[in-house]
C-alpha cells in the first residue's frame, strides 16, 4: 500500500449528550442539555476554528427502541430534528461543511430535494446529505407500517429517490438565471426543465421550484454496511462513514468500496471513505484512561444490557454478567444494526476475553476507548497513510470537553504532521473535499452534438 | 362595535422578490436575488427592530403554474424552502416570532411534528405553523397524484394530521425531564407517553423523540377562506391571515370567525385575525403613487394576463385588454385560489369601471395600492378599532425599500398612536400574542381525579 501524504478529511459527529452513554452524567458536562441549539452551535464553531471539513448530524425517526424505564435512564430519548438543526447551524457558521441525515424510506423526494437544496443555498454550498434507509420496526410504526421493509426494497427505493432528487436539482441549468431587470427576463425558459419522472416508486412531474444548488448537487454521503448498502455507496456515495473493528478490516472495506466504485464506472478518488475512530483523549494514556473510566462508572448494568440487546437484536438476559462472553449466535440482521457493529464487539470480546458485563459496557457508544493525544495522532496517521481511510469521523464521547480536548491536544499534532489542513481551500464543501461539481444533465445533453 | 385600544398584532409576509410582480425589476432593488438568505435575514432583522410580532414565510410545492415562457418573466420560479429558511432565521434573530408554512396534504405528521417542534426548540419558543392544504393540481403532480384531492378531503386529512401532531408534541409532559446526573434518571418514564394513533388517514405509534416544544404547541396559524377552511380555522386556528376587499367584508369575516370559535367552545380572544393590507408607502400620497406607478410600468400584458388566469382558474384571452371588464362567470373554485381573492378583483373592477388591462395589472400582487404614511396609519387604525381585524399581515410590495419605508415612515406614527408595542412583552410568540400555553393532554388527564 503506497504511503500517502497531505491532509486527511476530518468530520465530527455531534451529539449534544456525548456519544458515550454515561457522558451526560459527568459533572460540568452540558450533555444533559440535549435539546439545546447553543450546545451544537458551540461545538460546530470549535470544529470550524480547527478547520474540520464537516460537522455530521445523525438522525433517526424514533426514540431509541429501549423499554421506557431504561430509555428514561439515557440521554437518547429526544433530539432536535436534523434538517432544521443543519439550517440553523448554516446561519451561524461560514466555512465548515454540514452533513444532514434524512431517510429515503419515510419521506417524499420532492420535499427532500427542496429541503436539502435549500440548505445548500442557505449555507452557500456547504451541505452533504447522509442518505439513510432507516432500519427498525419502531421507526416504521411512526409511518403507518408494522415492519420496516426488507433491506433490498429499501435500497431500491433509495436509488430511485436519489435519481429523482438529482433530476429535480437539475431543473435549472447553471446559466439559466439571467435576472435581466432591463428586459424583464428573469430566466431562460429553454434552460429550465421539467422532470416527468414515472418510476416504480415515484411519479414526480417537476420542475423543482428552486435554482440549482450552489454545489450543483449537495455531496452524497452514506454509511451502508450491508451488501446492498455497499453497492449503493459504490454507485452513489461521495463521502462514506464506516465502522471497522481493525485496521485490516478497514483496509478490506476501503478496497471493496474503491473497487466497487471503479466497477460502477467512477473514479475511486471521487469517493472519500471516513473511518469512525473515537479516542477519549488525555495528555497521557493515564489521563485518558482516567476520563474513560469515569464515564464507564456512570453506566449501569440494566441500561447497558438493554442497549446491547438493541444492537444485537436479541435477548441477552440469559447470559450472566460476570461470566465470560460465550459464543453468541446472532439472529438474522436484515432489520437490525449493521452486522459490522455487532461483529466488532464480538471479535473484541473473543480477543480480549471479556465478561458479559465488559461486553455490554462496551456498548457505551461506538468504539470509544482511551488514548493519549500523541498515540491517537499515531493511530490516525497509520490508518490514513496505509490506505484504511481517506479521513475520519469522530463520534465525540463527551461534551463539550471531548471537542475542546481534541481541538487543543490532538489537532496541533495532526497539523504539524500535515494531516489536517491549515485553512479551507474553497468556499464549498465539494471544493474543500476535492470533489468535482456535477455537470447538469441537460447541459451535458446540450453539449453533445445530436 | 366597541372601540378598541392597545397594540395590534403586526406580521410581515416576506418574499425576497417583493410581492408586487414588477418589483424585482426596480433599479436598486434586491428583488432579483430570490435565493439569497441574506435578503431574508436583513428584512427579518428590520422587522425585529420595529418590534413586529411575526415574520411570515409562505410556501408552495411548485413553481407558479404559469406557462414556462411567462414564468420566466417573473421572480416566482424559485424559492427557498420555508422550514429550512425559518430555522436559519431563528438562529439569527432573538425576539420576533417566525411563522413557517407547511402542507398537511403532502407530508407525514411524524416528520412535521419533528420539524416544527425542532424549530420551536431552536428559536426558544417563537414558532407558528401556517397549516395549509395546498390547492393546485400541479402541486399534486409532484407527489404522484394527477389532481389535488377535493377540499373536504384535504381538510379532513388536515384535521387528523393536526390532532396527531399535537398528540406527538405531548409525548413528554412538561415536568417529565429530570436530568438528574446524580441518580442517572434522565426523565420520568411515567410522564412519557406513546401516542398509539390509528385513524382513517394515519397510524402513528410514537413516542415523539423530542421534549415538549417550549410553547407546548407552536402557534397554529391558518388562512383558509372557503367554508371548510373557515370551519378548520374556527376549530384550530390561533393566528389567521385573511384577505377581504372592504372593511365591511372584513368585519363580517371577523365576526364569522369569532362566532365559529365560540360555537366550537373556544374563547374568541384565543384567535387573532390578521388582515392583509398592503400599502406602498410614500411621505405623501403623490410620492406613494409615483412609486406604485413605477412598479406598474414594469409589468407586461402577457405575464399579467397569465397571472390573472391562474387566479381565476380560467382562460381570459378572449377579453380584449382595452375594453371594460364585462361580467365574468367564474368557474368552480374548489381547486383554485380562494373565491375571496377572485371576488376582490371583480368587485373592484365593477366599482371602479376598470378595463381588462387594469384588471389584470391589478394582479400585481395581493391588494397592493399607494398610500401616504399618515393615511396608511389611519386605515390600519380604523380596521383595528372598529373590529375588522386584530392586526395586520403586510405583503411587502418591494424590497428592501418596502420594509424600510414602512419601518421608518409608518411605524413611528403607529407607535405614537399606541398601535404597535414599545417592546416585546414575553420571550415566546404565545406570550407576545397573549395566547395561553396549551396544557399537555396527559397532565390534564392526570390532574382530573378518576
Ligand atoms: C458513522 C455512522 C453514522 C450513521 N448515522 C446514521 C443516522 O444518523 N441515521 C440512521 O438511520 N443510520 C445511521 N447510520 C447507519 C447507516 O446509515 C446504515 O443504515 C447502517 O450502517 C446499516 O447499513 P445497511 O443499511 O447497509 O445495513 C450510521 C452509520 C455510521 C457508520
Ligand atoms: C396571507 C395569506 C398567505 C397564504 N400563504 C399561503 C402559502 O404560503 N401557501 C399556501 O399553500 N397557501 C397559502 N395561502 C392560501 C391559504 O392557506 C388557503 O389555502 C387559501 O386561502 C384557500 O383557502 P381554502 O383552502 O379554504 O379554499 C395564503 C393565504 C393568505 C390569505
Amino acid at each position: 500500500m503506497a504511503q500517502r501524504k497531505g491532509p486527511a478529511v476530518w468530520a465530527a459527529f455531534l451529539w449534544p449528550g456525548g456519544h458515550h452513554h454515561g457522558a451526560w452524567r459527568l459533572p460540568g458536562s452540558t450533555g444533559d442539555d440535549i435539546m439545546s441549539f447553543d450546545n451544537y452551535r458551540r461545538m460546530a464553531l470549535d470544529c470550524e476554528r480547527a478547520k474540520f471539513d464537516v460537522v455530521f448530524l445523525g438522525d433517526r425517526l424514533d426514540a431509541w427502541p429501549l423499554p421506557d424505564e431504561y430509555l428514561a435512564r439515557t440521554a437518547r430519548g429526544a433530539r432536535l430534528e436534523t434538517i432544521t438543526l443543519t439550517a440553523a447551524l448554516a446561519a451561524v457558521t461560514s466555512r465548515i461543511g454540514l452533513v444532514a441525515t434524512a431517510s429515503t424510506t419515510f419521506s417524499e423526494p420532492f420535499n427532500l430535494a427542496r429541503q436539502i437544496g435549500s440548505l445548500d443555498h442557505i449555507s452557500g454550498g456547504r451541505i452533504g446529505w447522509n442518505v439513510v434507509t432507516s432500519y427498525t420496526d419502531d421507526q416504521a410504526q411512526n409511518y403507518g407500517l408494522d415492519h420496516i421493509p426488507p433491506r433490498p426494497a429499501r435500497y431500491a427505493r433509495a436509488q430511485e429517490f436519489l435519481d429523482v432528487v438529482k433530476g429535480l436539482w437539475d431543473t435549472y441549468e447553471d446559466d439559466a438565471v439571467l435576472r435581466d431587470k432591463e428586459t424583464g427576463q428573469f430566466f431562460d425558459a429553454d434552460r429550465f426543465h421539467k422532470l416527468g419522472h414515472e418510476g416504480s416508486h415515484f411519479k414526480v412531474a417537476g420542475p423543482l421550484n428552486m435554482e440549482r444548488p450552489p454545489q450543483g448537487h449537495p455531496v452524497i454521503c452514506q454509511a451502508g454496511a450491508s451488501k446492498d448498502g455497499i453497492a449503493f455507496a459504490a454507485r452513489n456515495g461521495e463521502l462514506l462513514f464506516s465502522i471497522n473493528s481493525s485496521i485490516e478490516r478497514a483496509r478490506d472495506y476501503y478496497q471493496a468500496i474503491k473497487t466497487g466504485a471503479a466497477d460502477a464506472g467512477r473514479d475511486p478518488d471521487d469517493i472519500k471513505v471516513l473511518a469512525s475512530i473515537n479516542p477519549v483523549i488525555g495528555r497521557t494514556q493515564d489521563e485518558a484512561e482516567e476520563k474513560y473510566q469515569q464515564m464507564q462508572r456512570l453506566l449501569d448494568d440494566d441500561v447497558s444490557r438493554t442497549f446491547a440487546e438493541m444492537y444485537f437484536g436479541m435477548d441477552l438476559s440469559g447470559y450472566p454478567l460476570d461470566e465470560l462472553v460465550p459464543e453468541i449466535e446472532l439472529p438474522d440482521a436484515s432489520h437490525g444494526m449493521p452486522r459490522a457493529h455487532q461483529e466488532y464487539m464480538l471479535n473484541k470480546a473473543r480477543d480480549e476475553k471479556l465478561t458479559m458485563r465488559q461486553l455490554v459496557y462496551g456498548f457505551n457508544g461506538t468504539n470509544i476507548y482511551p488514548k493519549s493525544a500523541e498515540a491517537a495522532a499515531d493511530e490516525f496517521q497509520e490508518w490514513y497513510e496505509t490506505g484504511a481511510a481517506d479521513g475520519f469521523i469522530l463520534q465525540i464521547s463527551h461534551v463539550p470537553e471531548g471537542v475542546t480536548d481534541f481541538v487543543e491536544l490532538v489537532v496541533p499534532i495532526l497539523r504539524r504532521r500535515g494531516l489536517i489542513r491549515e485553512d479551507y481551500v474553497g468556499t464549498t464543501l465539494r471544493e474543500n473535499l476535492g470533489l468535482a461539481r456535477p455537470v447538469n444533465r441537460h447541459t451535458t445533453a446540450r453539449s453533445v452534438p445530436a
